[in-house]
């Protein structure tokens, strides 16, 4: 069995320190994987042993536990728990009943690319190996080795975010990349870092409207690594950087195009428009897999549009907007390159101009 | 008695004929006074009759009415109400029962000016008479001519403010001073005016947060009056823009220094600072009381903070960020002058240079 903790990098046990490690973790027995229900955060932290397929399935439908590449991790973790029962098949046998279970966990969100990476890619053991015992042991490696590379992602990330930080700085962020929706944070991973270093940032978590990921998630995990957190509405923003508290903004990012323009949770392009009129700069941070080099700007993106009931009547004891009312409810905006400082990714910083420098950053 | 009905002005008769004239009204028998219950928008639309002075100073502690014009015309109605009571009275004892109800009114929101500025002038009346009678029906016409003034006044500022506007202009408000808060709005009043003259403009309103005026008000007006009106996260202000939507920005004002800087709910800084970066002017809406040329700028304005609670609990079910983490939650915010395109005003609308040409609207 891998030890994750005896395996960490020098950083990434830094932040393991004052992070939220327990937000994925293989059952003692290896019988269940254990998760943080997140739907419940942040009124209550439960932690929920899921044993089948069938709950598996439902804990990511019902966002129990979200974020791409914590729905990665988890899958893989979980695929091994699955192929523990089918031990005393046939190789064949054993195929085909783990090839049903990777399809029918995959269908429980299509789009999240993590998801079907990781299944592809333990499923790519199973095709490849014919000892069923032989698999089921490196079925256990790989989840392990799909955990621990996100952890050494977000590590590096983190190092090159948190060298952008000075002691006493302000940072605004927007929404959640924190350890609940990967292994130890892109966007706000630098906080738990300095942390972990004794360095002091102030962090203002813009509450991130309609999800609340920022009221409910951020300022939750930060204010339980003993970050200092303060939450504001996402109206607030100009009125922090006005009043001189934010030295940085750090945001992630959901994709990024060849010229640098980023992709990434609503309300993003404000902040980067709002600090480059304040003269604060905006940095993305996310892994280069988010950066593609085939979408050459930000234009065409389409953007996905939600249900207006989240806006209207989601969290609330009643409805806070007449039943007739119009919404519009796009759940990403666009933020020019021109407003991004730089790209911080596990490679490294990349700085303007974008165009030739992320090409750099493939050769 | 004043039919206000009869007497309003052709700007006022037309926004009347699509506007919320319900809000505040006399009672039929002279009783009481009718209002809207705004802390039931937008559930439910229910009617309130207040025969007490006990029970009007509840509703305004309460926000059943808020809005500082619609707060002074509530009261003028009202200490009417109250006076009808002491009709038997001999002339001291009305005064002094009428200036123990004026003083006791005028504890339930002290900073709230056009409260006392109301009460002043009722007050006046009876001082200024001697014969019970008379006076009880001075003060009838004197509460009609409050409510009057602030119509005609809305209006002004309606017909300036419709100048403004183009056949399919997208407009972006935030926060609510329309018909709930005021007689006709200021801010929200174009809107109403050019629904009434068959003008075709789409509204976009902020929900505005942490107390959501723009979702549970603004929306609500505008949708009942039949304008064309979409409802979005503040955080949205952005794309709206980005995406062509927007030519204009209506949005009051709490306050306005003497160079033209803008004191406003707040995110008003916002909204001014992303369409200064996408091009589209900004129109501060609001009668000349609100301009104090006493101050040189905003920079020196104290802005109010209010309780954490609106951000992490208040609406919801449950709460919806840590109860240990901090919040702040000013207010208002301040938009520099640079940012506003122009100031509307009963009198007229005034462009830059604010220095000057505020000065020269006073003269």
């Amino acid at each position: 069995m891998i030890d994750i903790e005896a395996n960490l990098s020098k950083t990434a046990k830094e932040m393991a320190s004052v992070g939220i490690t327990d937000n994925i973790r293989l059952g003692d027995d290896d019988s269940y994987v254990r998760i943080i229900n997140q739907v419940l955060l942040p009124n209550e932290l439960v932690y929920k042993n899921i044993y089948e397929l069938e709950d598996a399935w439902w804990a990511v439908k019902k966002l129990e536990i979200r974020g791409a590449p914590a729905i990665g991790i988890f899958a893989g973790y979980m695929m091994y728990v699955q192929a523990r029962k089918y031990a005393e098949f046939e190789y064949e046998s054993f195929k085909e009943a783990f090839r049903k279970d990777k399809e029918y966990l995959n269908s429980c969100r299509p789009t999240a690319v993590n998801l079907s990476w990781a299944l592809n890619r333990v499923f790519k053991i199973v095709e490849e190996h014919s000892d069923v015992k032989e698999i089921i042991g490196l079925l256990k490696e790989e989840a392990f080795r799909i955990h621990m590379e996100d952890i050494e992602m977000c590590a590096n990330i983190c190092e090159y975010g948190l060298s952008l930080l000075e002691e006493g700085d302000g940072v605004l962020t927007h929404c959640n990349s924190g350890p609940l929706a990967t292994s130890f944070g892109t966007a706000q991973g630098p906080f738990l870092l300095a942390k972990a270093r004794g360095i002091n940032v102030h962090v203002f978590a813009d509450e991130t409207r309609p999800l609340l990921q920022g009221a409910r998630l951020t300022s939750f995990e930060l204010d339980r690594a003993g970050v200092d957190v303060t939450l504001i509405c996402d109206n607030m923003a100009s009125i922090v950087m006005k009043n001189g508290w934010i030295q940085k903004c750090f945001v992630g990012c959901d994709r990024i195009a060849a010229n640098g323009d980023v992709c990434n949770k609503i309300g993003t392009s404000a902040v980067a428009i709002l600090a480059k009129h304040y003269g604060i700069p905006v940095y993305s941070l996310g892994p280069t897999s988010t950066i593609d080099m085939n979408r050459p700007d930000g234009d065409h993106i389409k953007i996905e549009l939600r249900d207006p009931e989240e806006i209207k009547t989601m969290w609330y004891e009643k409805p806070m907007a007449p039943e007739t009312v119009k919404c519009y409810n796009p759940c990403f905006d666009v933020t020019d390159h021109t407003m991004i400082s730089g790209i911080v990714t596990e490679k490294g910083i990349v700085y303007p101009p974008f165009d030739i420098n992320l090409k750099k950053l493939f050769e």
